[in-house]
């Protein structure tokens, strides 16, 4: 078995979000639309995804500090120091992010999506429908 | 920027289930209970885990064909052939699985939790909180 599996970036968000600091930390907090730009080598997997559809967009979280097993919720440091598992901190060992938004076009590998909080030039890992209409 | 990430598996599923074929589909279908057991490098993020807690098992499908961009939904094959990113198969390019379950007990670095498809010696890579009572 694969002890340390590599991941395959099937493409880049093209958000106005590009400072990290300044994003929201969930998409339902005011953050923008935006793109998930995919590579042409994963375009058949994108056959049926229609304006409408909500899904759980999974990204690479790649300014993620891997080494970090503690955290101040929501960068708060009034917050008492959390084990990661516990909250939705993006520094934790696999820093992988779970976004549930709404599509809002589709044009061949572009996806245009509502209130993402990936920032610009964020990994993209997979794209799924959601199991219930309220999970993120 | 890191193309290809390398992900680090924090523990492994201990489960009854032992055949793919057998697993249902999602964890709401009658999937039984399962332990999470961490590696003991990871056990500082399990600090605020506790029973009744509801979170997001993040899991590597390593038994998965990642070259599949088109698949029959829930393998049936008078299904049409669909777009992966319109499913949950767990063939797909980074087949990484999202189960949603509740925590049952803790137990140092091993987790009972209720309810989760995934077949004994699956690959963990992560646990988030839910941020809503029915997400999955």
């Amino acid at each position: 078995m694969d002890e340390n599996p590599t991941l395959t970036i099937i493409g880049r968000v093209e958000s106005r979000l590009t400072e990290p600091g300044l994003a929201p930390k969930q998409g339902s907090e005011g953050a923008p639309d935006a793109w998930l730009v995919l590579r042409d080598d994963v375009r058949d997997g994108l056959a049926n995804l229609a304006p409408g559809d909500e899904i759980i967009v999974l990204t690479w979280l790649h300014r993620a500090d891997r080494a970090v097993l503690h955290v101040h919720p929501r960068d708060d440091p009034s917050r008492p120091l959390t084990g990661v598992f516990s909250t939705r901190s993006a520094d934790r060992p696999n820093p992988i992010g779970l976004h549930r938004v709404r599509v809002l076009a589709v044009d061949g590998v572009r996806v245009h999506v509502d209130g993402l909080e990936a920032v610009h030039g964020t990994p993209i890992l997979d794209l799924k429908p959601t199991l219930s209409a309220t999970e993120r």
